[in-house]
C-alpha cells in the first residue's frame, strides 16, 4: 500500500520539484513541457512511458504538437505519494 | 491552404466516422479509446504518432493508463478539414 506524502514531505516539494505546481482542487502535481515540434515532444513522451511502465506508475498527460502537460498523482493512495516524487525526478533526469 | 469541411462533407461525417463525436463548443471531433493497460494504450499512441507525423497533421490527445482520448481539428483551417477525416480513418485502420 502506497501512503500519501506526509506534511513534512509536502513542505519539501517546492525545493525537491521546483518546476512542478499543485493542481487546483486535486492532490496532484502538474508540469508543462514545451518542445520545438511533435517529434521532440513524442520522443520525450516515449522516454517517460518506458520509465513509467518500469515503475508501474503512470502519468495523466496530454499533448498538443510540441506541448506536453504531465499530471502526477497516486490513485491507490488518493493523492500524492513518494511514487510521484520519484517519477517527477526521473522525468527531470530525462531532460538532462 | 487547407479548407474547412463543406456542409455536405459535414453531413457525411456521421456515416464516415460513426465512432467520433463533435466537441461541444469547438469545430473538432473527439473519440475515446480504452485499452486493457498502459502498454497497449501507449503502443496505440505510438502508432498514431507515426501516422500523424507522416501526415504532418497532429492530434490533441490525452492518456490516463489504458484510456486515450483523441481530438482532431485543423488549426490552419480554423476547424475541421479533410485532414481530420483522413487521420481519423487511418486511426480506425490501426485498430484493425
Amino acid at each position: 500500500m502506497v501512503e500519501r506524502l506526509s506534511d513534512s514531505q509536502r513542505g519539501a516539494l517546492a525545493e525537491t520539484l521546483p518546476d512542478w505546481n499543485m493542481v487546483e482542487g486535486r492532490d496532484a502535481i502538474v508540469r508543462d513541457f514545451t518542445f520545438p515540434d511533435f517529434v521532440s515532444a513524442f520522443g520525450f513522451m516515449s522516454q517517460v512511458a518506458l520509465v513509467a511502465e518500469s515503475m508501474n506508475h503512470h502519468p495523466e498527460w496530454n499533448n498538443v504538437y510540441g506541448n506536453v502537460s504531465i499530471t502526477l498523482t497516486t490513485h491507490d493512495a488518493g493523492g500524492l505519494s513518494a511514487l510521484d516524487v520519484q517519477l517527477a525526478q526521473r522525468i527531470q533526469a530525462l531532460l538532462g
